[in-house]
């Protein structure tokens, strides 16, 4: 497959993309909801044919697998993006002493190109968020969801200025290499997936990256915790859905109150099926938990796994949480303002929780209403992204013949 | 030299540098210039062994020449970075249904490295901007500026807290190659120079950049240009100082209007002992031109030398400028309000001007009190960088036991 050829596609699909209004890019959003209901068998055979020549596990055969509620839900999320504000074309202007007025205005990147992994509705996710923020995207999904992307993809593009929803229609890893190598033509990247994909995009990529994603969440509770509330809070973090990124991966409790809690936590951490590790003095209170090694500290197990470690204080928790974190997600539980604020103001994380699960770290949840992905890293984004973070600035200086001194 | 120890150093004083008031900030930048000023004699005498070590032209030895003046100059600088006001701090706030307030607060990034060339003013120009913004700074200068620089961090250095401003002493180039792979440890990194080291930090680079600088700055004369303010503007984008990155290098004429205007301007740019190179249709016009080559339209000359090329019309200046521009500044002349518009709207650069010298992309220019750099890029900060893009944004949640449904 012609890589080159289809960033060229991409490329030449911006002027007219960002040159859209926010009605035309609504009605063209209705349009491919409607378009992938009416696809719905289509897609869905496709993605049979995905399913049986997979030799994936069944949690991952889960990701690919699409019904018709799925579909359907899709097409609703499509139709969501279409209510959300438009962020092409804000605007703020000054004028300055020379008499010059600047504008900075909110424009589209241009080509947007995301490498994910087996769910089909990061397809649809990014298509239609790329187009109502103007920017025509490079979809590269797994191997595994081929035959399915390629059914979505076929059910809107015709729908869509040419070149503005371009897959990558191979298999071949080859492509990703092409990708990473694009700068200048490509202008924004986005890894979406476990933490190998992301790490091979950070270390290889010539084209500005938003990393995303990988998180060792943790949960501090602190001295003068309601130890009712940080069961309440860890128990959802932890088992409410454990194979995402903002699902509570760590437990650090203060050594004041460790033997009374750590007791509690794991009596209910195990009838919920987790697997308890702990450091030393976690084992010294419950001897038979697993002892922790020095990489579970750094570890996102993303499962019902948890490691415990009691600290000396709220010092000792902001020092271990920012030698091992991955800048997602931190909580701290505690009723004291004192040792909330220098948790929040110390913590190095795009997000930090007091009194509070580690599981509202999302974009739906902070009022964005559709989510690009959720940033560990500090430039341009960080947290959960919303439209607005597809979008970048260009100054237009408007002046009557000024030159410069 | 032990440049992860100086990291280690730079990142443990991130703490204290982002908890400290911005009255604080600026009684350490007053106390840092007044120390600037009582060293300037040591600062000149170190200037002068750079100066005598040095084999460097004319030209670039300017540069890396310090006065009492320059001196005076820069402790200015330092006073005028105390007034702007402080990014630090600034938040948005909102309450979403869950019950949660989310603030999403303006930080330091933290540690900042910066990479740069010959003149010595960058050194304080950092050190003073990273101070106000809560970052630490590792400052990596020109070999040939060493002498200069130990002996202006020698002078703030003891003023403020440990690892602060942080100083690669090392004229070993391998210094670079570990910070260009510290992800995790630098957060940002600013290569601050000429195009050569530029595209270096930008191949080799694992730690987040805001790539800066190179200018390949076109101006296009519309059909309905005021050719009067066409020639004023010209004039000044190109001579005025034509060493730097917002200077005019390309020149795009209406053909309509080339057969009247060239012969004008090429003989005002002579006397202004520009070299003038021309594509085919200039050379008919005015045949001694050097015929421009292909290469030439995307080179940044940095020196008295202009290429002209004629244009159909204002699509095919966007073309051109698209294809070969570096993304800084372009600016168009024209009476025609749709051709302005065009061109503001489809030119993918960090600034486009209308009726107005490429020369104002500038953070003085447009307001900002101090400059950084000035972005190419579009992750984060395009355009002349202010304090602000100094900062990332963290957000902070406040909860009272809210678990996720």
């Amino acid at each position: 497959m012609d890589i080159l050829g289809l960033i060229e596609d991409a490329r030449s699909a911006t002027p007219s993309l960002a040159n859209l209004s926010t009605q035309e890019k609504n009605q063209l959003l209705l349009r491919m909801a409607d378009s992938i209901e009416k696809n719905t068998k289509t897609i869905l055979e496709a993605n049979l044919r995905d399913l049986a020549a997979s030799k994936l596990s069944k949690n991952v055969e889960d990701r690919l697998l699409l019904t018709e509620d799925r579909i359907r839900l899709m097409a609703q999320d499509v139709r969501k993006v279409a209510t959300l504000p438009d962020p092409v074309g804000e605007e703020k202007k000054w004028t300055v002493p020379s008499g010059l007025t600047i504008h900075q205005n909110k424009v589209p990147f241009g080509v947007i190109g995301v490498i994910y992994e087996n769910r089909p509705n990061v397809t649809i996710d990014i298509a239609s968020l790329c187009l109502k923020s103007g920017n025509s995207c490079i979809l590269r999904g797994s191997a595994s969801a081929l035959t399915t992307n390629r059914t979505l993809v076929k059910a809107i593009e015709p729908i869509l200025p040419k070149g503005a929803v371009c897959l990558v229609d191979s298999a071949d890893r080859s492509a990703v290499e092409i990708m990473l190598k694009a700068r200048g033509k490509i202008d924004l990247l986005i890894p979406r997936g476990g933490a190998e994909l992301i790490n091979h995009v950070v270390q290889n990529s010539r084209v500005p990256i938003i990393e995303t994603g990988t998180g060792n969440c943790h949960v501090y509770v602190d001295e003068t915790a309601d130890l009712t509330m940080a069961e309440k809070i860890i128990i959802n973090a932890k088992c409410q859905r454990p194979s995402v990124c903002n699902a509570e991966e760590k437990l650090l409790v203060h050594k004041k109150i460790a033997a009374k809690f750590i007791p509690r936590i794991v009596k209910v951490l195990r009838e919920n099926k987790v697997e308890v590790r702990g450091c030393s003095e976690t084992k010294k209170i419950i001897p038979d938990v697993i002892l922790a090694k020095e990489e579970d500290w750094s570890r996102e197990y993303l499962d019902l796994i948890i490691a415990i470690r009691v600290v000396s204080d709220v010092d000792e928790a902001i020092v271990h949480i920012n030698k091992y974190n991955s800048k997602h997600t931190e909580a701290i539980i505690t009723k004291n303002k004192n040792n909330a604020d220098k948790f929040t103001k110390n913590v190095d994380a795009a997000v930090v929780m007091v009194n509070a699960s580690t599981r509202f770290t999302d974009g739906g949840q902070f009022g964005f209403g559709a989510e690009v992905g959720i940033s560990t890293q500090k430039l341009h984004s960080r947290g959960p992204m919303g439209l607005e973070a597809l979008t970048c600035t260009k100054y237009i200086v408007e002046g009557t013949g000024q030159i410069r001194n």
